[in-house]
């Protein structure tokens, strides 16, 4: 696939994800965390235009020198911005006027590819793949605005991502010894993956399958989220406080759990892979099952020896540089390393993850009590 | 006028009011104390619906079971409600179903009134006098919504209300004696309104003009906003922790003040009659004056010698019940009565009042703090 | 008695009040609306200091420069302080010091007592009314330290405050009219009771005693503090927030009430007058009577007729300003006229305000929802 | 050093620290990460009482049955406890009795190290070595209850900590390889440095000196604190909101920077080492200087070849568990394990850290915003 065809087909997916949406559900930022699905098709289109046309496409006119201001993300090198608390309050620009950024980037873009497909592809790629981190956090806003709609509505009654089950079960061993970590070879990667080194892991064991439904309500039924001695302190003070007594999206109705999902609200399967658990949740099952969850190094070092893709699966590894971590100058600076305090890795993929957007030194990172995401457990020992 | 024509005009004008807006206007609640468009629309529908189609119509079936928890404000009597501050995050119903709410309730509401009319006159013109009120809020709410988007968009630049100037100057002089004070006589009035009764009033002069833009720059270049000395106590905290500086809507840009009005952002007429103030500021500046605010009672005995209805006038009265004021039995209870406590009286009307929705003994009460309304100031001595 | 005798009297009295503390006790602030026993011992010399010695004692020199920024509480007019919520943590200048600093101003007192007794009376009868207040805010405070400790400790075992009855039972009824309202005659007063003027009160009836611990059982038991229809809305959220279930200071242990009083914890006494609610619950407590609470007004104009003094009385007016109530210039212009807003208005005296310190005009005033006071209840209707 | 005299000195010790506070110094909590020095002293021998007397000396009565409660600091194990922000307003039991408590305490355990000295010696030590860890939190608790007061009172103007300069300077540079890290051999150690376990470590050079004042107050001349590219994103965060413009403790006075010391208000030294900053000050430095804080696995691989134990020194590795970590079961369980999420490690000691109370093994632990204690940094490259 050409560069621009790849161009092309990443845009139109993004797209794509929105068929379903009415132009009221392109507006709201029910919580911080969250942005509104009209924000993000702009802030990627904005990425496009402000590292990429802005600089190299000889006489580019910016859409609208508004937009600049309205969609830069977290940019501190770019200027000032919305409040992230904000998004949701900015009703216009309209959806109709994001669609025609979209186009207008999208056509300008065209004409740079023709010109310096070499020359910028590194660039490129990176706008892909931030256009891709996207996409999984558009289905997971999505669902977050209509799982807090007290009617429930229903995204895509095909999509069965909250069904998935396991294809395998067992533990693999891996042996003591040095392990190399980090990204290697051809094809895209992101600055954080970069750094290949050794690092030294003693024997450990790790779970071929996730943790289902059944096992986690059977954590729930043995006091789970009353039985301070599971959690990290931390932990339990966020249980107290937000009253957890469940993963996000599960209603007991009738004295049955439900959980909602992007199909509409439906019975709890228990053969399913559990998801959306803070790393909190993740530990405290881990303890009360008298295991742990792998680091991001045990997990990488196995990754080829189980099946992985259908949940982002938390480690006990904090979000830290790797050694000889290198932030690039200037605002492309800003992607990665100003994140590395306070945050938890993740490791793998997930349903909503675009296609050919996973690999197995990819390092996802959230908060420890974030839980909107397809999160999941897979547990070492 | 027939009660079915006025239904229908009333009903229509809120419509009306919603022409300018994008289906995005419609949604979001950028602070708790305003309303999405949306929800205005619907929950004045509502409100004949539950109140009186529910219960007087035969073999009325509800639009829809939802709606009643969707759309219902503040009324405990009716059940359960969504929190206050998520309505910006309810995207479905979308506009047009709201719309077909208001269609399929207008319809039954003609039946009805063919029906029962007579009977139900005063439900009827409550529900109306109800809807106007939201009328009211329903374009604060939109200035607010547009007022705080960095482009400042226009809603309709015909519109000149913050342009309005004084026709009059002076004072009136009010002699000491007993006053009636109430609602008395035909047509609507809410409960907060009756018990007629007799005050004493001591001698008092009260302002023809209301203060302009021009007086109230006066006041800032004085130092207005950094003496301490012109403040109530809870007055001066709130101007330093939300470092209060100049009306609601006053922009200073490149060294001159401009406000944001329903025609877009314009030059600050310094003629035009200042709005957008919070009760603190107006007791500030009466202050700043050596004068002070009139009661409300003072207000009531005096309005028939000036003219009044651009801005809500705050007065120095807290708003409390008259003598003999009794709480209706029921949901309609709530009404009015259970807000009377911490919230200051604005009387007369302002630009934003629907026709025919103004009388002199009309009491509004907000929070000290709260200036999203088209409010002003009149002087007392 | 003469002036300096009863500048003696009172200043001892304030003194008293702590021989049963500990060094500990003097220190810490539970609350921010709290104060430390320590800073009501300086605060009050410091008005001596700040408002007499300094400007009117030839040569006197301060007792520490440090003390009047310490020890300022809310005068804006006399520079820099302390923030209100940090008070509790200043260990130093300690209670010895403090005593000190009391001595050496009472010393000067003295002194200057000699010279210019007639001169300075009105200042010096303000400083003492001053310390007065302080006294009951004092052993308030005291209380609510004490009472919060999870071991109850004993404050003075001889006191019997919380246990006083009512002597008389019934209604008085009073005809509508002109009365006459706020202070005339000699002896001290603060500005806010001046400007004797005309209201007019329409017939009305109100009780000879206040509600009882028996009467406001009855209220609770019959689900006063569950049912929303006998709340403000503002109350009814005060409720749910804060998961009030009886007045302050009430326990239910193994299935009996309780009460913490200055002499420990005790049985709650039902035949006792209620105390240490808040308007909130005054003003639901009436609802669910069917009746209601007097306006100050009322109260003022019928006040010959009944007993008070035991309990601060809520009344149903808001703390405003009386017509041509005039703000002094300069710091004791601060006294008063700053807080006239968002608090109600408390009539009577309670069994904590010093002696002599009690008048029928006087109008003491809380916020709605406080309750550390000894309020209680009268009825009107 | 018998055991028993081991006891004594280390309980002693304690005390001398508080030679120099007046009785009220002991009682507030200004911040809810500080504990009262009262609490401090009850609490140590509480844990004393609690796992060793209560358990293991027979016929043992409790000093006070209230005291469990009060002085719990946060075993859930062990029941209810006062919530951590209300320790500063218990003014009962008092100094006085707290020290009887100790003694009583003291006397009993004499008895019980006569009995059972070897059986209980594990349990002993914890108890000592908890002890010396709260010397460190209430030597830092009383600078920042004493540093907080507006008068910067003296705790002794003989301790000269702040003042302490390097004695080294340059690089050690240590070479790729596998490194053993954690605890070995005899002698007391918690249970986060056990498991001792092989980490492969790449080249690298680490600082012989700590960061000075002058080195810290050139990256302040240099918009340390205005320019964002040098933090991480919520360390920028905590900069904005902070208002943060220097170390805790500096104050810019008439132009000039000063420090508040132990022994009072004085210049800043630059040749000092600098103390007093959080985890995103230290990596703000370093990012300035283009290098980095070491990982803990690099601090103790190097730490035989520099100087340490003038200030913790942040690391940049979170707090987590080594390989083989095992929480121990019950109450001693929650020491250490249930804080490992969301902190940043500090390695060495500080000039607070008692005597023989420091290994290189010790791993401390903070959150990153967290400045209170002797911290300092070191810089890898």
């Amino acid at each position: 696939m050409t560069l621009s065809d790849r161009y092309n087909s990443i845009r139109k997916h993004t797209e794509h994800l929105c068929n379903a949406l009415t132009t009221e559900d392109f507006v709201p930022q029910p919580a911080d965390f969250v942005s509104p699905p009209k924000w993000h098709l702009a802030h990627t289109t904005w990425f496009f235009e402000q590292f990429v046309l802005n600089d190299h496409l000889p006489d580019y006119k910016l859409f609208d020198d508004d937009f600049s201001f309205l969609f830069n993300s977290y940019y501190n090198f770019v200027g000032k911005r919305v409040f992230r608390a904000d998004r949701g309050n900015i009703t216009r620009p309209g959806v109709h006027e994001v669609f025609e950024y979209r186009s207008y980037v999208d056509m300008h873009m065209q004409i740079l590819l023709q010109l310096k497909s070499e020359e910028l592809k590194d660039l490129i790629e990176l706008g892909l793949n931030h256009e891709q981190q996207h996409q999984e956090l558009l289905i997971t806003d999505i669902k977050y605005i209509l799982g807090n709609n007290p009617i429930f509505p229903v995204y895509d009654e095909n999509i069965d991502w909250e069904k998935q089950e396991n294809e395998e079960t067992g533990f693999v061993k891996l042996e003591e010894g040095i392990y190399e970590i980090g990204f290697e070879g051809e094809g895209f990667s992101f600055d954080n993956e970069h750094g290949r080194h050794k690092v030294y892991l003693h024997d450990f064991e790790i779970s071929k399958s996730l943790v289902t439904n059944a096992e986690y309500l059977e954590f729930i039924s043995n006091g789970g989220y009353t039985n301070f001695d599971y959690w990290l302190d931390e932990g339990w003070s966020w249980v107290t406080e937000n009253k957890i007594e469940a993963p996000l999206y599960w209603h007991k109705i009738d004295g049955e759990w439900h959980n909602y999902t992007l199909g509409g609200l439906e019975k709890l399967n228990p053969e399913a892979i559990l998801t959306h658990i803070s790393f909190y949740e993740a530990a405290a099952f881990a303890a009360w099952k008298k295991m742990r969850l792998p680091t991001e190094f045990e997990w990488e070092a196995a990754a080829d020896k189980f099946n992985w893709g259908k949940r982002w699966e938390w480690t006990n590894s904090a979000y830290l540089p790797y050694p000889n971590f290198k932030k690039p100058e200037g605002a492309i600076g800003e992607y990665n390393g100003k994140f590395m305090v306070n945050q938890m890795v993740l490791r793998g993929a997930s349903c909503a993850t675009p296609p050919q957007h996973d690999r197995k030194t990819y390092r996802n990172f959230f908060h420890a009590h974030e839980r909107w995401q397809f999160n999941g457990i897979r547990l070492a020992k």
